[in-house]
């Protein structure tokens, strides 16, 4: 039984710990530019593929293959594909993955609740005041997509006493949090929410939806003086001209891009230095072999006993 | 019945909040150099005073006096005076300071974790570039003193994924929660720490308790790198020559300071520009008096129908 790792991100990390958790397995490995350098019959044995960016003439050459399993939450790299091999996709839903980007959402709703670059350019210039700093209580951070990461970072931000509103494609419940769905309730979603965080997966329907037309509608002024923006989904998700000219002329506060729409973000982009906006270069929420190799592994091992697959991607919807 | 708010610190907001929260009560202020310009009469009838940093002089002439309020967490602005009146003095124990010092904690923690002065400086170069990141489930936060405040910030690090250690004068329990108390369990709790969050009262016994011997008892490097230092309780704790000798030898990763051995930390202060060093103005937790002075005004209408006052300071103890 052989399994094909196909990464474009840390192919030999993933593939050390693949082997290490599948050692009854024959486990091959693309080189660091998604190649394949063995020979075609190797291939042709492949079952599993475990897959960040695959290259679409790799996946041409799998004859036998059976599953995909996707190194990252989002999909969206092997949904834009051309012709993606009709067999089961596998998103990664691990508890590792999710604690990372719960981490990340707390802190940057943090940074912008307690004023962290207005503190950070009074430490510059060595002055003493104090800001006027609302309650979490009085703050609504609207969550859009209320997924497994959703879910978690609510539960996070209700604990340190935000007011937590999420907006969701179907309708959920969580408990504690105002919930929202669909196109209808969107705008109502958005009136209340004075930080929005996007955890979206990308499909059409998300594409640019963190657009002008979508801040203006967030609540302002608010108990901050005006909305945030947090994006650690996907950078297609997001306008990044009019995310520029928000934070410019006011109708944003504040922002947090980890995803762009073009990475590595390039040197030239006005975004490196735009007003009140963080940068951090997709890391919200790293894949780490060494926690999920294993969870895969697993799942893996299940199939191969007839059991059926948990969290296969809906190929409609895209996510 | 007369109170008497003698505040140094925001005094026309707490005398408006506690006029609205005692309307049955007289009233009155001191102005904003703590000095009372009415009848000395007047000061014969105070009952009750809702202090921070009263002056010696004007608790001499309270004849009447029952009780003492303080306006913050802490009381050492009390224990500290010549002569303190020998009458029950009440800290503040409030759900809406708590949560303050809970979200600075996190926040810090946070900043620290996610190396948020890392990405800060690639972010002003322009570079893109993802740094090793440890899970929360590996990195323990130690909190020294595990009163409210200790415990609230334990409860929501135990929610974001953190270990978390604990370390006070008495044993104390807590779920979840490993917990060390006493001098002779103290290098114990240091030995497991990566990021140290103090909490502590000012008490002779806590006075520069944060020095570099200290600091060459935490874990070292740890996962993150190196230990880190975060107090949001007196200034007075900490030896701030040891700390910047620390932050420039490498023997802590970095630091948060939210108070200082002098406020305002005087512009010439190294501490301003020190390696790693976040400094914020004493607001990890400023009391909000639209939401302390009812509490404090049920806490005296309770008194004077006889029933017991909660939260009093232990004198002997120092808080």
């Amino acid at each position: 039984m052989s399994v094909l790792v196909a990464s474009m991100y840390d192919p030999d990390g993933w593939t050390r710990h693949v082997r290490a958790a599948l050692p009854e397995h024959r486990v091959m490995a693309t080189n660091r530019f998604g190649e394949f350098e063995g020979a075609a019959e190797d291939l042709a044995a492949v079952e599993h593929v475990l897959a960040w960016k695959p290259r679409q003439e790799l996946l041409d050459r799998l004859p036998a293959l059976k599953a995909i399993f996707s190194l990252g939450a989002g999909v969206d790299h092997l949904m834009d594909l051309p012709r993606l091999p009709n067999v089961p996709v596998v998103r990664i839903v691990d508890p590792d993955l999710t604690a990372r980007m719960t981490e990340y959402v707390v802190w940057q709703v943090l940074h912008h609740h307690r004023m962290g670059a207005a503190y950070q350019r009074q430490q510059a210039t060595r002055q003493w005041r104090d800001l006027r700093q609302p309650a979490a209580r009085h703050v609504t951070v609207g969550l859009m997509g209320l997924g497994v990461l959703g879910t978690s970072a609510a539960e996070a931000l209700l604990k340190i006493g935000f007011r937590v509103a999420g907006w969701s494609r179907t309708p959920k419940e969580l408990p504690g949090v105002r919930t929202f769905s669909g196109e209808s309730e969107r705008d109502a979603f958005l009136a209340e929410t004075d930080i929005l965080v996007a955890l979206l997966p990308l499909t059409p329907e998300t594409t640019h939806i963190l657009n002008r037309s979508l801040f203006a509608k967030l609540r302002r002024p608010g108990p901050l003086g005006g909305p945030v923006v947090i994006n650690a989904g996907r950078g297609g998700s997001q306008n990044e001209s009019d995310i520029l000219a928000a934070l410019r002329d006011g109708t944003l506060r504040g922002a947090s891009l980890d995803v762009f729409e073009r990475e590595p973000l390039p040197s030239e982009s006005p975004l490196w230095n735009a007003p009140n906006l963080v940068v951090t270069p997709h890391v919200a929420a790293v894949s780490d072999p060494a926690a999920l190799a294993p969870a895969i592994a697993g799942q893996i091992r299940a199939f191969e006993r007839g059991e059926p697959l948990q969290n296969v991607v809906d190929i409609r919807r895209g996510y």
